[in-house]
Formats: C-alpha cells, structure tokens, sequence
C-alpha cells in the first residue's frame, strides 16, 4: 500500500526506516517542513519521495501515520482532510488519547477511517538498533479503538505494526490507555524529573554514581515543548498516580524515621514479588 | 599476594573472579559457611583453597577483604582479629561508613591496617561481563580513609582495584561517602519501592510498559535483609535527601494542577541539563 509519514522526526523516521528493512512491499512517501530531512531520506533510500505540503501526495495515501506533536496534530489533520483519499486509513503516535480523540474525530468525514494508536518504542540500544532497522524490535503498541473504527482496518494495523517489528499489539479503550500511561510512563517521567533536580549540584554527584542514579535519571532527557502538553491532557490520572506513589513514599519515610525494621522488609519483599512479576522471574539473584 | 575473601557471595565471588582474570600472579583463598560454594569455587579455579573457619588461613593472609552483610561485619573481625597477621590490611564492600567504622575501629590492634571501601560495581549487562571476568570493568571505588591508615596501604589498595578493573577510585570522608550515597543509592532505592508498590496489581501493568517504567523499578529486586540495616545507619543523610526530593516532587504535582506550562518547561529544562551534565553529553538527541 501507499503510505505516508506526516512529520519525519524520530518517530516518523524509525518508521521509515522499519517498513524499508522489514516490510519494503510499500511504498512510503513522507510530508515534513524541513525540506533538507526530506532530501535525506530520499537519499538514503527512506522514503520514494518527500513532500513539504499534502496536497500532491495525500490523495493517494492509503495509509497515513501522524507522528507529530500532540498540539499539532488537529491542525493537520484540518490541513490534509479535503485530501483525503475515499477510505484511507490514519493512525497517529500520541501518548494521551482521551482528548486527542475528541478533538480529532469531528474533523473527519465517515469514511476515514481514524485508528488512535501508541507505539512503545524502546529506547535502549537504540542506536544498535537503528542501524540494523530493528528498532521497533519487540517493542509493545497500543491501539484504543472507537465505534467508529472498521474492524479490517483494526486487522490491518495490527498485523501492518507486527510485520513491521513490534511484539505485543494491545487493543484497549481510550480511558484505560490513559490510566496505564500515567502511571507507567507520565509518573515515571515526574518522579525522575524531581530526583535530578533535587540534587546538589554543588556536590560533583557524577562522580559518585552507580546504576541506580542512572537508572532512575534515564528519562531525564526530556522534551520541554512535549510533555507539559500530554501531562495536562492526562491529569486526572497522573494526578492520582502521584498521589498513590507518595502515599508509599511517606509509608516508607515513616518506617526509616521510626527504624521500622519489619515495615522496611514487608515493603521489600513486596517489591521484589513485584519486580520478578514485571520480569517473568523466579525470585533469586537479589540486588 | 595472599588475599583471603571473607564471605564468598556475589560481590566476594566477583572479587574472586576479577583477580583470576585480571591478577592472577595474587594467591587467592575464601572462607564461607556454605562448603558447597567452596568447593564450585575451587573446582571452577576461582579460588585455591576454600575455609569454613578462619584459623588456618587468616594468620597468611596479607589482605582480607570483607565482603559480608553489616550486620555480620563486626562479629565476623572480632572472630578473626586473633589470627590477624602482623602489618594485615583490612578492606570491606559496605555501602554505609560512618557507624561501621565506629564500630570496627575499636576492634583492631594498632598494626591492623583497615581501609574501608565501597566498591560501586555495575549490574548492567553482568551476565555478560560476567562471563568474561570484566564484572569490575570501569566502576568507580570509593576509599574513606581515616587517620591511622597508612597511605601506602591505600596506595597499594587503589592499585590493586584499579588493576581488577575499577575505572575511578576515589577516596572521601566517611560523612561525605554517607551524604552522596544516601542520596545516588539509597535515595534511589526508596523511590523505586514506592514507586513499584504503589502500582494497581488489577491493572496488569506489565502488558503496558515502556523502558520508563523498567528503568525507574530495575532496582527493586531489592534484598530486604540489607537495606533496612543501610538505610537505619544512614538515616540523618536518607531522610534529608527524601525531604529534598519531595519538595521538587511537590512542585512539580502543583505545576501540573494548575496547568502551568511554563514552571514545567523551567523545570524539564532544568532536568535536561542536569541529565547532559551527569552523562557529558552534549544537548541533543531528546527522548
């Protein structure tokens, strides 16, 4: 099929680059505003051809993935709407759905057919990864369906995001994406955020770190102009995971104030019961 | 030289493991109470000989390197302060100072050389490394010297870590070694706990995880017989560090109530920098 990519950055190109080295039957153009990304691409053999407006190239989509910033979203899919191709498929990669849903599904006529999805792409390795095009490589996606949705087209994506390298392909609804991403993603970000700028800088921390640290700092490299965004599109939900997390947070202060052996150690074993869950362990070689 | 390893666990195995690879002109012996390890470790050439008790080894030994829970340290030096070779220098792996030093220093004849130390090993990729004798490959080491070590000692202890594969070896005061490790190790801990167990068993969280959620709970598979002990003996430091964490928690939880965009850019903005600091990066390549 023909698909294009609207908006060539780090998503939009790991696509790119994962339809050419695991599914190179389609044909994928890309659509961006910087011209010299879209030369590179065609150049490296990425995409058949880039386009700098829709006009030319989404009469033809078949499929269209949106990888742009949630904010920018509506306005394009406003732009490249009279475009439309009868039946064409649209997916995006946003990581809150509620309101994205609600802001983009009055835009579209009845046969466009919009499937919200999430891909969880990994970041580890990943320049090992990309450099092979297996970085999408067993990584998880979500799709929240909506009434509206064609069940082929559902299929279609589901086994189009397989094909191209992702493990676990999960239909769920809107609200419980939002919900499980606050906590798994969103309050992981609020709670590395606030560790590292806790430090003191005074102190030459870098020197003195193990794997802890930068375990939990990993995802301290963050995109101010994204996440404030999706933090507000889901603050129901994150607020009430931070909530939850410092609710354990004080329980465990507590226990360490009142040298609370025992409270300490239900704690813990909990959490390693947890963790060998997570991992699909046997609970042996202890940290 | 004779190196005996009191308590061949994880990290004196380690020990054992990156001496053979990378030192192997040292003569190296273990004492433990579980005989069957002995006999692995002798069988797998990682030691020479392996004891269940210490008189006929310790008075050989010309270093003795602790590697045994706190709690068990200062029974364990008193157990074989008799034995102790004349001019012998002391070493230990534990992750707190300050009232372990207290505890032991009493203990030791006036020729007893202790330095205490905290290896900083890494976990990422052990399996590998492992494998390869480069379990030590590139930590740091933290010495906390005290005034009646001798610097030769610590001379020949920094060399000797630095030649099984300890990249920075670094020495510091105890108190300091207690307020930085409270706040890149156990501070880290305290979170990853809370942060784990605060998560809704019902929800099966595991079929939604990114690497944000795995990088922040990869330390949870945490020993509970340890960590309260660390955490009791390092208290004041912990709880301040907790304190200050929770403040930039707090912070940051107001910001996102009251959809102010601005104090969050101020504070991802904050967080990236710090994160390019931590890791000598460059700023680019956002998550």
């Amino acid at each position: 099929m023909k698909i294009v990519i609207a908006g060539l950055g780090n998503i939009g190109g790991s696509f790119a680059l994962a339809i050419k080295s695991n599914a190179p039957e389609h044909e994928v153009y890309a659509i961006d505003i910087d011209a010299e990304s879209l030369r590179d691409a065609e150049d490296g053999g990425l995409i058949r051809k880039g386009f700098e407006s829709p006009e030319a190239i989404i009469p033809h989509a078949d499929l269209i993935i949106f990888s742009v910033y949630p904010m920018t979203l509506k306005s394009l899919v406003a732009e490249y709407a009279p475009y439309f191709k009868e039946n064409v498929v649209l997916t995006d990669v946003t990581g809150v759905k509620r309101s994205i849903i609600e802001e983009i599904e009055p835009l579209l006529s009845d046969d466009a057919d919009f499937i919200f999805g999430h891909p969880m792409a990994g970041r580890e390795n990943r320049g090992l990864s990309f450099a092979s095009g297996e970085v999408f490589r067993d990584a998880n996606y979500l799709f929240t369906p909506t009434p509206g949705n064609k069940p082929e087209n559902i299929e279609m994506l589901t086994a189009f995001v397989r094909e191209i390298g992702f493990r676990n392909v999960t239909s769920i609804t809107p609200d419980f994406h939002d919900e499980v991403i606050g906590f798994t993603s969103q309050l992981a970000h609020v709670i590395a955020v606030s560790l590292i700028n806790s430090d003191d800088p005074v102190r030459d921390t870098k020197a003195y770190t193990g794997d802890s640290y930068r375990d939990l700092t990993r995802i301290t490299n963050i995109n101010e102009k994204l996440w404030p965004e999706l933090f507000i599109m889901n603050k129901d939900h994150l607020l009430n995971h931070i909530d939850g997390f410092k609710e354990q947070l004080d329980q465990l202060t507590k226990a360490i104030e009142n040298e609370d052996v025992e409270t300490m150690q239900e704690m813990m074993i909990e959490s390693r019961h947890r963790y060998h869950d997570l991992h699909n362990l046997d609970e042996s070689d202890w940290t």
